[in-house]
């Protein structure tokens, strides 16, 4: 028997997540069967969906079921196995949940369930990000707005874990980044290590002439993470024929209250005055795809052209719901993850 | 010299437009030049857009500009003639402006530019509704969505100029096609008269529910023409790979003051859940393909396959500013027109 502890979801938050939402439990797992292997869970991402996950909203998966362990993603070490893919020791990601242990089994949700390569090329916590799930949403975003050589590339949260991908990427392939970031040092982060041509503070009291000021020739893709103010600003500097990559919209996912988010976009017209389009998408349907994205940001790895920032919060499982909020508040730089 | 009436734009209108927005003028044309032709003018054809051309907005026409002509589509006939393509008699259409009179001549902004069949295979006020630019409208919109047999569409506005074409041509797909108009009389007309499989009467105080019941399989493509409340409601029905071809949004121009409109939609966000996708479009971009639309939709006509609605105000010149209010009102049904 294997003592484990996890942190089980009690009830859903109403804005910010809040003491006794979660509830840390410990608790004995049951004797591995045939085809499970159990995994010692190491590193857990901490992404904005998590906080998507807890509500009751129409998602692209169903919500955390109340009394159940938090969904979540992660990689780990498997320490016991019935599993014949799975042998002691591989390194393993996927849905390990907000625990300390894991049973990757037969539902690919309810553990974790790909085998990492042997020996691994980069640090384990890359493929929680830039080779792993974040390092591919910025990809596939990039790619499905047809960024072209010259084009100006707009890219919100522009230091987190999808957004400091997509910079690089952009700028890889030859368009102008800018970044939109909350505060002077990220900003400054963003122009000299990421390498986006400039950066706009969001939370200066001249953010939108900074806007106005960094994309003189218009915006032909905007690489989407935040949703709110900010994106009604980008859609007023939309060129004829822009593409917005709607990946996230993470300034309005505490006001989710079951169907419906608090903030408001006001100039979606825009999109008929300049012919242009939206696509939302999410990284689970590219699946086919991981392999090309992650040999494509691994190659860049290897060139030395691809920086990744992390900021692991030591402290354990106990931390990770105090850790989700730095999400929100942009206390983090890059991946954000939980060392358990 | 002729003597013209004409609407020139004095103010621009804040929320409604305001008597003195607007100021009728009586004036003489300069005598013909080579390459002009004067046409009387016979229908004004109104339209949303006529609001967002008053205004200092960022369209994708320059708005009009304070003391000039309003701008406005309309058909009428050449009566004097120094241009080869356009003799005395010729049918015309294009941007004749709020007046009785307009010069075809080198600008085609500026005056009708489009020659009409002779003799004409439908009535003149077809020409600026079924088989003229809202027709064309309706056939992009449903076509850039990729509306397929068996799939569900919505349409709001479903009775006006657009809407009840694209609802026509929806059915002519075989998709289900279910609208959204104001009142129960338009609803009983959209499903008797114009064919739709469901309407929804947004006036009624369960119009949520009665779209809910609409769509049991939920909706495949939105073809968008009102924008706001109605817009955010579709959008928490959308399926996986929805397609939302977004057309106008009438409900927020009345709202424009400057750079934003004052509504604004708060599930936007459902677009990454559902993998959905949004294209904003506007008509004028299709010319080389107005010739295969309006061979579609004569198609259609000769069939007995599409009815076509308009509202034809009388009263000459002085009606258009009060008859432009109908359709914000939603007092019209179909193509809304003014006769000269």
């Amino acid at each position: 028997m294997t003592a484990n502890r996890a942190w089980r979801l009690r009830r859903r938050p109403e804005g910010e997540l809040a003491e006794g939402d979660l509830e840390l439990v410990a608790e004995e797992l049951a004797p591995l069967r045939d085809g499970e292997a159990l995994v010692r869970n190491e590193l857990l991402s901490l992404d904005p969906t998590n906080r998507i996950w807890m509500s009751a909203i129409r998602g692209y998966m169903p919500p955390v079921p109340i009394d159940a362990v938090m969904r979540g993603l992660g990689v780990g070490e498997v320490v016991e196995s019935r599993r014949e893919d799975m042998p002691v020791g591989s390194k393993v990601s996927g849905f390990v949940g907000w625990q300390e242990y894991s049973i990757a089994g037969p539902d690919p949700l309810g553990g974790p369930e790909t085998v990492l390569p042997d020996p691994l090329p980069a640090p384990l916590s890359a493929f929680l990000g830039a080779l792993g799930h974040t390092g591919v949403t910025a990809y596939i975003g990039v790619d499905l707005a047809g960024l072209k050589e010259g084009e100006t590339i707009v890219i919100s949260a522009a230091c987190g874990a999808v957004g400091s991908i997509a910079g690089q990427i952009a700028r890889d392939r030859g368009a102008r980044a800018v970044g939109i970031a909350g505060g002077p040092e990220k900003c400054r982060h963003a122009v000299e290590d990421l390498g986006y041509d400039a950066c706009v503070d969001h939370r200066a009291e001249d953010w939108r002439e900074q806007l106005a000021a960094a994309v003189p020739d218009g915006i032909d893709v905007d690489f989407e993470n935040v949703g709110g103010e900010i994106m009604d600003e980008i859609l007023m500097h939309l060129n004829i024929g822009a593409r917005v990559s709607l990946c996230g919209m993470i300034s309005e996912y505490n006001e989710y209250t079951g169907e419906n988010s608090s903030a408001g976009l006001r100039n979606v017209g825009q999109l008929i005055m300049q012919r242009a389009s939206m696509q939302g998408f999410l990284v689970l349907d590219y699946a086919d795809r991981f392999e090309e994205a992650i040999g494509y940001l691994a190659g860049l790895l290897g060139d030395g052209k691809l920086t990744y920032d992390e900021t692991i919060v030591e402290g354990g499982i106990e931390a990770a719901p105090d850790a989700l909020a730095q999400l929100f508040t942009g206390a983090n730089t890059g991946k954000l993850l939980v060392r358990l």
